[in-house]
């Protein structure tokens, strides 16, 4: 018979978990959510409905929360813990992908319980943990982030469908969505993490811009050049153009001062900057 | 005839303006959701199409990229110059509502032309316009702030429907909703939208709290507290449910440490806090 | 003290109920989206935290569920049978308002238990409950619609800010919203409703329109003149804008076939249409 | 040096692009948002800024425009000619990904010209087109499908982290989210698409579930059957849990008729069926 089951993972997503921390006097938030997808020996459920083999998706949710009570850590080292338990305990679970969005929340006017959510861009990790081996892609998505000058488009192919003009003075602004892998541990994953993030921004604000794709390059490059245990990273740029408005209709001038920001089409720029002198990973993404 | 028009108005809503200040090497940005509705003599176009007396929404957008052009201040200025243009240019048009959302952006290490967009919340501003007087109410949205202890409820009616323990210690978050209407215009009115927003902050996090209702009290009073200007503030604070999370199934305590954050349903707390000495305004909120 | 706590109100908002109607073999689905209001005497848990007057939102979403024990039947009767005994049982309630959003479900092939929800529009009610009076409001929202011509905009006012040309022939689309309150009570209020919805969509089909306020006008008054019950009816309806597409650049004409589907600016028309012999309600919308 | 650039694409996405068919009285509406993704020999926007091989994305949004002039047809058989257009037109362009979304309306009674959005779904495609093959999907999502018994789940692993109770009847609902590649392209590709959501919701109604995978297989294997030229097909199913509502504490029994319908956390499924006698295909998903 021709046809059969091929890939497949399962599991609970989206588990919100917010763990206060309260050695002392001064609190500490970490507020997550949390997706968990095992894959391995699950033919029978699909096949016949026999869940003799299956860890419920409810099970997975409250692993999270019971393992929630020791600490959590920095996400990576969560999701490794949680991670080597599905496939170490379940004999039929051979790989375990657990994945985190984490909020931040700030401090207001520096009192020890009271906290105020940042909205700047949400921390993400992605562990991937079976027999074979374990990796671990951190990231970060929604930090959006706008050059006012210093940003170029010229030089392009022209063909029949083409109306955009050149421009040498324009806006260039995105919603940084980044991913990248550790080929080695870092000591601190916070601090990988910091620096990560510092390194977008600023390649972001540094680079005198030809193409997007030249930001997206610089930026990937300034990650991998500051942390040699990064393999790879991947980066998606939605282009979210910035319209001058045309103001002569009025009898005025627009020196590159008024502008619509459209919400689509969008630009939309993916590209990967990597170590070729390493292997390809096995990470799920 | 007993059937008849009530109440109307239009307008153009979500004009997406962004601005960009370029006096120097220094520049600034302003990033605005624009929404104008008109109302006024209006009954040809319902009844009859007839449009002689309709300024079209496509006209009152570009009003507002070509106002744009001179500057933009702050929003309630910019709403003011914009109410009173309809309002005074078009014998049809009686009153006018200047909506806006703004977002504001940080810069990326002091650079002069580089920012990251702050997620944490939105000012907005709406301005009403017309012959017989004007009215301005300022807020902000979407500013979500927590408090890890300092929160109990109990000594509330139970009935044959209560299934909810007493608590003396839960974790108490929302999303601050705040509008207030000015009776006088400030000084200056940044800064008056910061002293608010720092007052809202404060007293959520110096509120020892018995209820949510006490705590949104005492936030409004603290705005109408510092500024003698502001008349009337109106509140919307959903009660953002952290539930502990039972572990004893897993022979595991849980000292108010794991949270499930749950999305819904959630309390919805709406309250005014006014000066009972002054006049309701008129203002469209 | 010229501070003091003005309206206010508090609930459980959006209690997410399903219930399945198991009589015999062929069930039957309402799922629906609750959110319940409640106002009185309230200064207490305001000003000091006292709550003995609070009746909590965690039993409001217990006795929403506790209710459907017995059927829902449809939400106009569910919210007058809830609203009424939250003001009846305490005596510190003094208005509750129960609003709905009822979404559908198909059956999939007639089948008996199998369904499939139906994504075009969503059913809306809101009874608000006092001992002064009832009032019923039921709608509709997020009801797409287009045609594709019989639309004109042409004859407006035009002033130095206006760009737009005058057409004879448009795309006309919008997201209906609307909400009509009850003089008297309806024999059938499912009957009511897909009475209304089929009234808004035939008269916005029929109507040769010179301006959504007269698409607005003539679905409103349809409505009416068909319900003598029927009271006032409010509609909002965003101008959904396809652009014609200018392919000229590329030695194309384009006669009236190519549109480009914006997201945002886009105009927003807000009408009430009414019984000018009837006493204005007491409703909360 | 270590350090290069990796995979890359970069498009215009989201193109909002209505046609409208008008030979004769009876118009037809094609509502789409098209996604563009190129690659090929990009290394030196990357690197440095030169975009002598860039396609811009405005250039490729006016393709769009441009090419629906001619009409669309089906979704699959415009990309299929915008995709060879872009490879077969840029000599550094080597391949395309084209992604629809398509909406679909329904006649407002039978009218030649008046339409109400169906929200019952969505329709989607992705064709890649290289000069090495052309690979074309389809799909549907947002589906979101109901039983109301016939579903079990009992006989899974336990270990110290369950709680779940065995069931022997609940409601299984999803959101349908299926993809499906085709080996051999079909006669009619909408007759197969309207074919392959019909095997879809009907397997889903007539599979007694004892596990949402076993339902998902069951999907997957009944679309395969029905179309032979169909290679694989991935279905990701979240399992939107409805909870039963204990009414025990109000003195109420709850024979399965009132739930509580959960956001978040969900089960999430996903899993491919395929012909194992068919190569994997390089298609992009």
């Amino acid at each position: 018979m021709a046809i059969t089951l091929g890939g497949n993972q399962y599991g609970k997503a989206e588990v919100r978990l917010v763990r206060v921390d309260r050695d002392g006097e001064r609190h500490r938030v970490t507020d997550l959510n949390v997706s968990v997808a095992l894959s391995g020996d699950l033919t029978g459920t699909h096949l016949t409905g026999d869940n003799s083999k299956v860890l419920p998706t409810d099970t997975q949710k409250n692993t999270v929360y019971a393992f929630a009570r020791d600490g959590i850590g920095e996400v990576e080292e969560f999701g490794l813990r949680l991670g080597e338990h599905f496939v170490r305990s379940q004999p039929s679970i051979h790989r375990a992908r657990v994945g985190f969005e984490q909020y931040s929340w700030d401090r207001i006017g520096d009192r020890p319980h009271s906290f105020s959510r940042n909205g700047s861009g949400t921390r993400t990790a992605v562990v991937t943990w079976s027999e074979d081996g374990v990796q671990v892609v951190s990231g970060l998505t929604g930090l959006t982030v706008m050059n006012t000058t210093d940003s170029e488009f010229w030089g392009y192919i022209k063909d029949g469908y083409t109306t955009l003009p050149e421009t040498h003075d324009r806006i260039l602004a995105t919603a940084v969505d980044a991913k990248w892998r550790h080929h080695t541990h870092p000591a601190d994953w916070a601090e990988s993490f910091e620096q990560a993030k510092d390194d977008l921004l600023t390649a972001f604000a540094e680079t005198h811009s030809l193409s997007l794709q030249q930001t997206l390059y610089a930026m990937g490059r300034r990650v991998l050049d500051k942390q040699p245990g990064i393999a790879e990273i991947r980066l998606a740029l939605p282009n979210k153009h910035h319209f001058l408005v045309d103001l002569s209709p009025f009898g005025l001038d627009n020196p590159n001062e008024v502008f619509f920001a459209a919400d689509r089409p969008y630009g939309l720029i993916e590209g990967t900057v990597r170590r070729d002198d390493l292997p390809e990973g096995d990470a799920v993404w």
